[in-house]
């Protein structure tokens, strides 16, 4: 079963068991509309082709790893957009959860869906629970204090903000967690793998970068000049569009060398080289995620 | 060490490890806001009061769940609190986080609190990977889909509601959760524990119930009549005063014949009855949690 696939049936298998009757209406239909249709998942493919890279001989939980940091990223992106936040009125082409559902529900929902990631890690964890707490660990990091996606996001409420931490923060952590997930799930030692998923977050962070300052909403499916509108750091406005760009192809050629020792790893290089169209939203007009 | 100290002791080392820097210094502040001075720290109490009579053989464990549990709650009251939830402007006697720290950094110390509970579980996990999957399993099933208290908040925008699912839901999950994750931190099944917390747990919701309609601001340090002001089922609403008392006095009289069999379910059937006014804030005036 190819990755695509296989994602978007481990969370739809999830999503519709947890959100089944006595899930309240709203919240479950809110629930639903973050998950469904999802953007390009490219962090939850990026942990499954790691978990594959390392021989992936427990599928279940390489699996729960890819749901848990999809359902994450989803959960962060519904806060995100709320209006004491972002307040972006659109997401993927289409009105953002708090538009569609009143802030109230938004609120709950991305609170039901950092719940959910740990639920899923969960579910999976009889398999072995040694991994199990090894992804919980590597989840937690991530998302919260005081290096996760939570406290990226906290930096831009600050007085200054330095960009590289930001961007390690509130993106690169989610990706560094991908690659540390997916090899953990195999049994792997995650801690090499850190910086692999580390660099392809720079990078993606980057290309969102300049897809901001350059498309238009329609194009991005989200409101576009986010940055400059919400003061944010950007790698164009810090470093110059030129130089954001030369930052970018330099990330990618340090990505193909940054795979550790694995059973998989030239496999998954060049996967990485073939697919990184997939795993970096294109610059011109494609949804991202 | 008494209770209360030891779960002072445990959440203060946690927060502050988690709030030092790199994190980001409102962010920090808040979550140190919204955790401390704490309330009568009752879920905790109730936690380590169960684990300690099934022989508390893994003092760490405990104290991570005990810590979990009462993270978990601060969370749900800082989301709860927002303008765009309930709108309350004070909470234990003080300025609500949002009041504070405003929404952006109120909604993120929610988000920052729910993965704190579970980075809590983690960090003792490796005690016992196995208790670790346990207590990670009732702390989801207590706080998310589709039965915990982020699902009984969304039923306040439902168009109707079942007020024993309601209160079962928003107050008597997590109740449920702090017998059961006692029970489990020490080895034991958590099952037979849950009807205990849960009982608990609606005993406990009747007092507040009464209590919001009866004291006011000053002495509830919070909103006072906010059921009605929202339009939210009460006990007091649904039943009146005299049954919701009878009731209330119904429940206590189970709970001490509800506790399993356990090394400790003597002294602990002292203890519920001993503390009833501990683990039940007054009905006169004095800070609940």
């Amino acid at each position: 079963m190819d990755h695509d696939h296989r994602i978007e049936q481990i969370l739809g298998d999830l999503v519709d068991r947890r959100t089944a009757n006595p899930c309240p209406s709203h919240l479950a239909a809110a629930v639903r509309d973050a998950v469904f249709p999802g953007g390009a998942r490219v962090r939850p493919r990026l942990c499954l082709a790691v978990a594959e890279a390392c021989g992936d001989d427990r599928p279940a939980m390489s699996a729960a790893a890819a749901s848990a940091i999809e359902l994450m990223h989803c959960a962060s992106l519904v806060h995100d957009d709320m209006p004491c936040f972002d307040d972006a009125d659109t997401r993927r082409g289409k009105p953002s959860i708090h538009q569609r559902h009143g802030a109230g529900v938004a609120l709950l929902t991305g609170d039901a869906l950092i719940v959910l990631a740990y639920q899923a890690l969960a579910e999976a964890g009889s398999v072995s629970p040694t991994r199990h707490l090894t992804l919980s660990h590597i989840l937690g990091e991530a998302s919260g204090l005081a290096r996760g996606i939570v406290a990226g996001q906290a930096m831009e409420v600050e007085s200054s903000i330095e960009i590289e931490a930001y961007h390690r923060a509130k993106t690169g952590a989610l990706f560094g967690a991908a690659t540390m997930l997916g090899a953990a799930a195999a049994g792997h030692d995650p801690a090499p793998w850190a910086q692999l998923g580390d660099r392809i977050g720079q990078a993606y962070q980057i290309v969102d970068d300049i897809r901001d300052m350059t498309l238009d909403s329609d194009a991005l499916g989200k409101p576009a000049g986010q940055d400059a509108r919400l003061a944010r750091p950007s790698a164009v406005q810090t470093y110059g569009a030129l130089a954001a760009r030369a930052r970018f192809d330099g990330l990618l050629a340090d990505i193909v060398t940054d795979i550790p020792a694995c059973p998989g790893a030239e496999a998954l290089r060049a996967r990485i080289r073939d697919e990184s169209a997939s795993f970096f939203p294109a610059l011109s007009a494609e949804p991202a995620a």
